[in-house]
């Protein structure tokens, strides 16, 4: 068995986990469901009280006139982008160099919508407002992540989004949210979702992240975006004649963790500062602003796997089903807090973190006389 | 109350129901996933024992290479349309007028990937041999929607199958199934899906119709298609991270009911029959070629309703929930056979039957007096 391999398969045996809710089996459905009437009634291809009136709770809670559950994220701020795109005109939108839509969707945003982006700033930095105000009238939207996953989960000043956001409306560009992650950047900013919402023009949220759901989105702006945006749910094949098990799931997590986010941070800003004590790990950020963090090692993933094999099979704790490399002398992998956590007794967790950090300094000495 | 919404309620009232497999509410999926193991693992965008082996197995049954589930058909079939005209290069396919691309989503076949139907035939009957003898190698794709579902369920000849293949094949014009209801129509046939499947490039199934899951499709063909399929299945943000719940209920309902089409499409006989001993009613087709049909009265909507609602309240058996307009004189309701038909005590039926045909009478006879 090849080293990966048997990483994945000594993470699966570990008792506890550092992050996550735990395995995405059946289980996480069915236990979802349990207290619901068995008579109640489907959704019919975006119509009915099981959809409407999920809907209509996000529009409230994320301050907006109104809101439509997706399938998927990709078809949510796909279909945002080209609303905005139509009703300016303009083919254009700028995101982050690591965006999901860049990296992560095929290029649906080119091939289906023909949409040009522009990438904004630098892929190991968020945009600041300084990349905004090199924009001009001639994209239609601007869309932020928050907080930008792919580096660790950063997340710009408060100050910063209200000065962009205030640029935007001046500029007639509209701002829009990418939210996977909205829910667990509230504790930080100290701020309700629709305060936040509220500096954006659309916003698109989901249900699998941190929340840990089974799968789907919401998009919510005024009710004529989100009304356009169900004639392309619909074009892009996502209006279903039943969307009620990822709705019924969806508002069954939501209702469960969504007040566990300062928790999870608390807890993310703990493990992180466990790690930094380790020799040759920092992580990024250094201090979580989210439950989410990248773990890097200037080591690389070769030497790394059977380090953390090691640590799974000795200590039940599991750190991470895989590695990423960097660059041939470093690795990472990323780490989102959730009600695995607080499972593990407090003197496992040191005990591993002990051994981790033993571990790789010995690494180092065996590389030194060799 | 307007007569529309009491044809509703006291539908939802009746105990027996004519057609469908009773209710579409949460029991249907509780149901489906109560006998499975809690530790099943979802799958992985894309990935996973639970979505490959549903896949291998639906493309071993439709004797083809290799399957890929989606979330919807809408989705299925304007991708592998997509895959075909890229490979051909010419953005041009033709179907039947009242295809469900061209009635039921938006355009996004044309909105989404500008390819443009040339609509094959007349929207009153479905496609012969000679509408396809006219097509030149200038199109990608023929898609041929079997049963044609908008016209009651009516099926060609198979002969008529076979030489439109052979006709397409020698041509190069690549050959699409929508087989939203395939299942339904072997009976018919008397030939296996593989059979059928055989005489198409590529074939879509939904698991919602005569099936009753959920929701979902598989779309089949050689690997390379599929492969293909997948990346455009991702762009379209269908790839979810879980389409376990789908997956799950559609292998349950396949296996519950594929093996019932003959006794659906044998009763769907017997009812047509029933309806056409009516006054002033007649089926479409006469003779059903599967589990549906429609049912058209020469009598306008708004004298038809109350009529059924009554029915509805005499017998406890449900006719309809909805009546459409063909035009001022004239209206009509589809009814697709699955399980709740068999429930009905005969005696029952008998008297339902009599009664409405004596409304139709009386009506006439009140009209004719005025």
């Amino acid at each position: 068995m090849v080293e990966g391999n048997r990483l994945v398969e000594t993470f699966k045996q570990t008792v506890y986990r550092l992050g996550g809710h735990g395995p995405r089996d059946l289980h996480t459905l069915k236990i979802s469901l349990m207290e619901l009437d068995d008579e109640l009634e489907s959704d019919l291809y975006g119509k009915g009280k099981v959809i409407e009136d999920f809907e209509e709770k996000m529009a409230h809670y994320l301050g907006k006139e109104s809101a439509v559950f997706f399938p998927s994220g990709t078809m949510a701020q796909q279909i945002a982008l080209r609303i905005w795109c139509d009703q300016k005109g303009i083919k254009k939108v700028a995101y982050h160099p690591l965006s999901h839509l860049e990296i992560h969707e095929e290029d649906g945003l080119k091939e289906l919508h023909q949409i040009e982006p522009i990438l904004l700033g630098n892929k190991d930095r968020i945009i600041q407002l300084e990349d905004v105000l090199g924009l001009e009238e001639d994209i239609a939207c601007l869309l932020l992540e928050l907080p930008q996953r792919e580096i660790g989960g950063q997340l710009p000043e408060y100050e910063t989004l209200e000065a962009i956001s205030a640029y935007c409306r001046e500029k007639g560009i509209k701002l829009h949210l990418d939210g996977a992650r909205l829910f667990e950047i509230m504790p930080f900013y100290q701020k309700s979702a629709a305060e936040i919402c509220e500096l954006f023009d659309s916003v698109y949220v989901s249900f699998y992240k941190g929340l840990g759901g089974i799968a789907g989105a919401i998009l919510a702006g005024d009710t004529d975006f989100t009304e356009t945006s169900k004639v392309w749910k619909r074009r892009h094949g996502g209006d279903l004649i039943s969307l009620y098990p990822y709705i019924l799931s969806a508002d069954y997590y939501f209702n469960l963790r969504v007040g566990k986010m300062e928790k999870y941070f608390e807890e993310a800003k703990e493990l992180a500062f466990l790690f930094n004590q380790c020799h040759a790990v920092s992580t990024l950020p250094i201090e979580p602003v989210s439950n989410m963090f990248h773990v890097h090692f200037a080591v690389q993933k070769e030497t790394l796997e059977p380090i953390l094999i090691d640590l799974h099979l000795e200590t039940g704790i599991g750190f991470s089903s895989y590695l990423k490399e960097v660059n041939s002398g470093a690795s990472y992998f990323e780490l989102g807090i959730g009600d695995m956590y607080e499972q593990i007794p407090n003197d496992k967790i040191n005990a591993a973190f002990a051994s981790l950090s033993k571990k790789l300094e010995q690494n180092n000495t065996n590389n030194n006389v060799e």
